[in-house]
């Protein structure tokens, strides 16, 4: 089962509710993009790898359902579109990609209106199997580094779920799992939407790989009493320098790592890297709804007081001095990043 | 309203239940030592010096229900009641501190059974006199060093729910609000028990104090995108080289501080001190009920998979490198700590 299919029949997009598992596991259907910008600011769907392909068949149901007669307005359509999409979630640089290559596609593609929408149909089909398949290279060079009898501190959700299929940071993990190394994994809750205690846990149950939920503060103290080897995460957008934006708390988590000598690598495509921007500073950090952080229950109990103020930064960026490694579906570059990411990147 | 406070006419020692707060307010009765430790262990009372003061008081009710006939079979009872109530929660220090000072009482009071009695009544009200009278030199001390326009994250609880009253780390910051400046809170929710979002939040509500609540795993990103100026935090246990075991997270807090050079202070009376320990990787570090983790609900459905397994340590350890300065009743000491802290000790 993948997190995001395309159904050819009733030409709909259908995707996983992330916001209900594991409680409950249901696919929703969305006809047009509009209502696929909407799954993507709600978070219906996440994962930075996973909105990128959302918005590649957001661009392709608006391709579908546009009423333009000329080449020339269908582009306009796209345009607009691509703009709307682009504004559902501004961290991930996997969305504004996917937007891009889509239009680019709608630039080239010679023949009539049909002929587009097909094009961009068949385009965001194949992206969504590269996703697969570049998920699968990067988890073969990332299991390399897990050891036998490693544990693992993992950081929000990079599974399957986040991804078109397997994931990246957590398809590492699974890859090594399934290579018969014994693993444990330390999965940060990942507050403030909890992707770690909801999506990570559930995952990690279904591939009968060893776990414990922890919240987000524990990690430091496991890492300084010597009980975890190794840390993965994910990215949402990587700066040329090495910079990796990734969900609020990675930072920390990396400084506790690098604190205790303990190697710390994010795994992502490259279509998550932004060469155009020079150091993490640049990247826009998304700041969520404050009910993310006040909205919550414990027995039963609203947890803050009524009138509560919260501020909620969905991201951080882990400065690179921090991480060990960069695990693409290229290789694993290493150390000076500002010059081996964009060679790799060129490669 | 004092946290704790004792009945003279019950002879009930009587605290606010911080288990349900802030959606309830409720006053709980305890008449003997046993309840007293209970309430310790699963938190109703909670906050080392807090969880001090109520051993205290459980000692005196272990002396005032004792049905010893004799001096010393009232110190015997008074032993076991001891070792009761230090076993009900292991890293904060001044639980055995309390213990002991009312065993040494016992030990020295000259008279007869009812005056040993006595004796132990009186002097656990004076130490949660003591205990409000040393936050508030605390606050004095800490306070100076807050400037107008500070914003100051802090973690767990340490106000007033934390003492008997007034607060350490808080009672610094309830104090520089106090003498007008301006000044912000970001309150680290704190999982997994979320001290921060329900009982800092509470209290600073209640002061008037400006606060925004974020998940543990932002104040890195605040401080690093310049927008913290200082932190404060309490502590469980000192060890005599400075370092300083407080609530999990604690430490990639600290962490985060000092990467970007901003001061970090721990605010604790000299009793939460423990000279016999050289380091703080000696502090025996509580791990608690696994459900405190998993047992979460987010929008009225539970969080983790069914199956699922936590770890759940509460405390951890900031390296005395971390720290810019120790806050105490005696004075703000500084490294080097090894010899500071055990100079102020000795004042």
């Amino acid at each position: 089962m993948r997190t995001i299919t395309w159904d050819d029949e009733q030409k709909q997009l259908k995707m996983i509710d992330q916001r209900i598992l594991p409680a409950q596991f249901e696919i929703l259907a969305f006809s047009d993009y509009q209502e696929v910008a909407k799954a993507i600011s709600t978070m219906v769907v996440r994962g930075a790898p996973a909105i990128g392909i959302a918005a590649a068949f957001g661009m392709a149901l608006a391709a579908l359902n546009s009423k333009a007669r000329s080449i020339s307005d269908l582009r306009d359509d796209l345009e607009l579109a691509g703009r709307i999409l682009n504004e559902a979630r501004p961290t991930a640089v996997n969305l504004s990609w996917a937007v891009s290559k889509m239009l680019a596609e709608a630039a080239q593609v010679e023949g009539d209106i049909s002929d587009v929408k097909e094009a961009l149909l068949s385009s965001a089909k194949c992206m969504a199997d590269e996703d697969v398949a570049i998920n699968k290279q990067m988890a073969a060079y990332g299991a390399a580094l897990i050891e036998d009898g490693d544990n693992i501190v993992h950081h929000c959700n990079t599974g399957a779920l986040a991804t078109v299929d397997w994931g990246t940071a957590l398809g590492v993990i699974r890859l090594a799992h399934e290579q018969g190394k014994k693993i444990h994994v330390f999965v940060d809750e990942t507050r403030p939407r909890l992707q770690g205690a909801r999506l990570t846990a559930w995952e990690l149950s279904q591939y009968g790989i060893s776990y414990d939920v922890i919240a987000d503060g524990a990690s430091g103290f496991l890492m300084r009493t010597k009980q975890v080897q190794k840390v993965f995460f994910g990215a949402d957008r990587v700066a040329s320098n090495g910079d990796v934006a990734n969900k609020i708390g990675s930072y920390m988590l990396a400084l506790a790592a690098y604190d205790n000598g303990i190697p710390l690598y994010a795994v992502f495509p490259t279509s998550t890297v932004d060469l155009s921007l020079q150091s993490g500073d640049a990247i826009d950090i998304e700041e969520r709804d404050r009910d993310e952080v006040l909205d919550i229950q414990y027995h039963n109990r609203q947890v803050c007081p009524a009138d509560a103020s919260a501020r909620n930064p969905a991201f951080d960026v882990t400065p690179h001095r921090l991480i060990s490694g960069l695990i693409t579906e290229k290789g694993i570059v290493y150390p000076p990043f500002y010059k081996n990411l964009s060679q790799i990147m060129q490669a």
